[in-house]
């Protein structure tokens, strides 16, 4: 049976607009939908998730911080500012030092958007990468999350 | 209960190589291993598996070609032809027309590497990118195209 | 008549400086100063006008998404961030679905400083831009969005 | 009362063809009727409004030096030189001299269309920039140049 | 039988000074020799030819917006201008509104000369580009002009 | 009446794809057809015609050179190959040498797709270039190399 | 006797990680150790020191534009938004208006990372740049700003 | 003693404007002043001066074709077509065929202006250039002219 | 004496054409005499030779692969996949783990011919390079091989 | 108390003119009593004080490597070679080599001046950077200096 | 009568190489010959001339600054330091504080050669720029420094 | 048995640092014993060796000029100056002429090190180029000397 850990899901500036503007395949889903699926998701893996929502990269950065003392894998989408902030990369990498994974995930796949889209600051501080799947790819991130916690443990132990 | 559909995965120039040369998590893996290890995973997600490889870009194009009648997704790995192949890049963008999924699948985190990785034409024609996962990442690909072709049959439906 | 309808102009960093450090054509004229002339303005072409200013980029993204369900038309100075905040473009972006005005304003005309302030994010979420008038441009953002609103109106007449 | 002032407005290449290819909210205004709207508009904002249009670079150039002993203020839609001719801007710099004001207009946001056109030689020259109104934003540029002409009374007197 | 149409044929700056520096396969062939071989295929093709030079930007505009009424197709050898005229390109793509066929044409491969000409503006509005087979070139454009025109009578048959 | 003489036309990776996804002026024309279509023309112009297609890069190389021995003219369309491969292209330069023509055709205007195909290495080595004409452009092309052939003759004769 | 004076050190996002992720020569020195060490260096200058640190960029803003009514010489170590923060360029531009100093400091030598930190906005408001020498740079900093102080003390007096 | 020889001088957009909007030693020189200047220069070197300027650059490529019959040199300042034009550029090369010599002038040293004006196709077609004399320039220019003419005759004869 | 070793010398596209096309000092020197010498110079250095040319991409990776279990150093010209293929630069490094030899060999300094040429995937990973001395240089990578092969059983020793 | 040390303190191009051109805080200070301020300040951080100047590259990479064994650290204010010289910097890397401190001063913030100066190479071979302080900068290396020798000190001991 | 002065005249690296290797017009003057017809037409403008070469930057460095108490102008053809040498520019630069005239000459057309030479370093410090008249640009050089002594003297009379 | 000859081979900046920093396999090796080797390799070779080294471009130019009478082939480590001096480059390339062999060597692979050592002016004056072999390379170098010294007198001869 795996072992019970902790993730932060952390998402970034507009993420809450989710499902306002448009209809997908599972009818209206909303933000507040979405994260109770993700929740499902991770009970699923034996997970405890913390999702959480800001525009503000300063509020991004604190719940960096906070989460490396309160979590084993960190999950980010961070919209708008994967292309600019070097500031959360920086918080990136300080929350991966010693292995601990952080998942870089994206609704679309931004390679397929505007030029300036198609670089991403997160990427430099990122494990692993997932983007283009849509709201699957919220849930795929969680399971790779399990994923990497286990492997991790597999390494230490 | 899952539907059958077929899957086809294809391994680009030096893949093969895979395990050769160092030793991970999981000890001596070889690509052979791998392929195993991906089949499994298939089984579990109701698909048939097409496991290939090839150092040639004129066979990776062939079978895309051929896939487009026998298959419901794609997973691509094209190693170092991501970032060269614009020929690749047309075939995916035919056999994804009409919504076929098409996945890119990278062991490593390639925005980690060198500048001349770090821009990928697979994914102008792939639906989603995994990335960094390490030989993870090849099993949560065969995951996702599972949810990619339900989420098409359930649209379709 | 004009119908009634509600305008936002938000202010990015350092706009709260204005006056403090020049003396212009209409003498000491503060930031508050021009908060009032743009409200008289506004009273004139029967617009509510909520006029903010913030430092804080996640709070402007805040004040955007607070505008999409309170106002007919958007008019920002994003001062600084206007060159690297792609997160207020989205939230622009989202503003703007529908074709309801969004208004890029600049005192100064921006293509005749410094090369690093010579493209704008925003402009990209624009509809249409307003540069190099000084204050001036401020009453005449007014106006335009009234007249925009009014063609909006036309045309959904 | 406003003081009696003349201003030139000098179209571009192709200009020209206003209306001959779409229809818009005022349904089939011509480049005569939008001509016409720009002359009552300068009326009520009592200036003398010169308006011509011209294919010929080198015509645009020897209006604006004819302007210079003629008008109060120069508008500008440059059209498809806005991206190409040093020559007007060098023209535009000369009329300039002294702060007369010198307002470019374009009807679309240019900044929106092809990489091409998302940088405006004609900048350099202008007091100020008005882009994205449409024929709306002609009308602004007169205001604009009330304005402009205005407080350079204020200034000087 | 084909039916009657016509095509007009404008020729940039300098165009005129062909033959006057070197000496090819058919002798000392000059410009107006080239437009009378060009007037004989245009015959044998059914076709009406008008054929055109001007070292005038300005004045190439003007005939191609005259073409706008008086032609069925349009061929360009806008020579210089081909690497720095938005403007031209802009009457190019209001001439080709509509599916009206637009050819370019160059005598010589201009992807081996000098950098500066690897980049042709006329391209973002022509239907078919020719370059490199000297003045046999000429004549191709015009063969290929009856062909655009047949195939878009038959689209509208 | 016309010398007889031998013309190779080497298509590239996906050219077989013709038609498969879109249906045309002509129908559903197929590659075959296309084949056909041409292989008619090359009989009106005295030329035998040596029609291929490979998405092998290396194939198309071995094709050159042995086109070398035994072809007055060469028509290529390297499809994706055309912006990526320099070893084409040197083969195309040995070709070439002595001045045997090579045609370098597109069906599409590659300047009017994305900017990864606004540049061709093949150019660098052709003498002359048809591009947009869709299919029209393969029977255009046959039409070339005839008269480059003839001119050849002529210049040798 | 040097006369007192208030300088601001305005540390920017992640900076307060400093010492938690590895040990230097003076054992496990913390943010809070640096800041004490930072204090009594200012009181051997006959400095005010007010020392902050915020992982907000807005909060930064509002911090100098707070410091503009109360200190001598600003000091800041930006971090990640170094490199991106046109905003803190701008309110740095307002605080040094008048020759008050501005001081950046970095603990790292910039230009010996990642390409994207080989650039910094900063630069551009500050009057000297001091980096490379770890925390010993900090004390620098404060010693500098004694001196700059100074010399405006004596330019003025 | 010196033959006579022709020798056309062309000055390109704006040149006209010259001395209306500065005080320069030689006192309130003209344009008109400017050209009498170098006539009399002209008549010391024993050389016909055509002198002329327009801000047409089909007029300016209509008088270099027409000087390929009439003069031995050529002098050209093409103001702000130096920067663009390269259909001057192509006209320039036709003239200097041969070896007749071309001389680019400028009043201002272009490389310590705008970036944009740091480089001319002119250049690229020119002899030699002088420029950042002034209007002494304009004498050198022709002085030089005499010195190329004698050194053709010399080398000729 | 020198201990018996092999060495896989591959060549890449067209080097097969090598002498078809010009007369070098040593008279009509054929590929298959260039082999010849080669062969003869590694007998001298007590060296297995295999030496190999394909116009194919993937037939030299699969060369490169095969060669890690039979060789003790590679020689390569790559040719035109020099600039192109990051595929065949994986295989290298994979061949050159451990120390084993990579030499990179061209007959022309690519530094002096086209802009595209100036730059090598190959060297990435190549232990040294060879280039500019025509044939010789194959010679030259042949001792060279042996002198790395040597210092090779040095260090080891 | 400290040990004594020796530091060298090398100045490049043009250094020399300080004090020539312009007037300081300081009045007429010229290079001679600047090197005196330096030697002083040097003595009462117990170092010695080696200050030398020259305009050749070649002597300053002598100096550098004389300095290799003679000194405890550098301090280097390469002037116009700053942006030019990988020489020096491979000097300046091989003396810090083992952690001796290198210390580059710049009297202007070079970052606030022409482009060209944007950029340092020196950097890239420095422990430490102090630019803006004018003469002040200078004292201040000296300083820097005497504690990076100190740190080295501490941390050998 | 013009006032005696004196001009120096410096020469770069490998400028002492004249007419070792070709044959001109005046047939086969050396840098001797050179350096004699200069010092005559240094006489007829009664201006003492100093006419030096040297391989090394630092020695030019060196002769500038000793050349700002003993000249009233400089001329310099730097060679290949002129694209280089940011050295050499802020000597002409001090030297040409208070409006000492500084003349850039080059035999050459520098802007038709290899686009390394395309840019000048020295153009930023001149006065004016002469180039592409060979040996002819050093005596126009000597006069026109001539004529700007005495446009400097009337000025200052 | 081959002719005697002479061979200059000229080191640049640091070069002379050899084996001060780090042990290599033939143990302790100095810069002299370097030479050393590299004499007894030119016995062996037939060849007179001028060995020499500088940290003065201008040196470096003195003697490349000197050895045009001197020698019969160069060979140039430029070190540090490979990738900045035009200055050396036209000092090769006057050497060169006539087809005299010019060979750059450097002991480590230039393309594997910092971007800004990717490019080398020396290898566009270059006859072939030795890279990465590390003080094998030397050898080789003198080898290929003789090799084309010996050519050139087959082709002479």
């Amino acid at each position: 049976m795996k072992s019970p850990a902790a993730v932060w899901f952390i998402n970034g500036p507009n993420a809450n607009l989710y499902g306002l503007t448009s209809v997908g395949v599972y009818g209206n889903e909303t933000f507040a939908d979405l994260q109770s699926r993700c929740e499902r998701r991770a009970l699923e893996e034996h997970l405890e998730l913390v999702f959480r929502q800001s525009n503000h990269e300063g509020v991004i950065i604190d719940w960096i911080q906070e989460a490396m003392s309160r979590s084993q894998a960190l999950i980010i989408n961070a919209a708008g500012l994967t292309y600019t902030s070097i500031s959360i990369l920086d918080a990136l990498l300080a929350y991966g030092q010693g292995g601990r994974p952080v998942i870089e995930v994206h609704m679309s796949n931004i390679h397929r958007r505007e030029p300036f889209r198609d670089h991403s600051y997160m990427s430099k501080g990122a494990t692993g990468i997932i983007a283009g799947f849509g709201s699957e790819g919220y849930e795929l991130a969680i399971t790779a999350a399990r994923r990497l916690i286990d492997r991790n443990a597999l390494a230490a132990g």
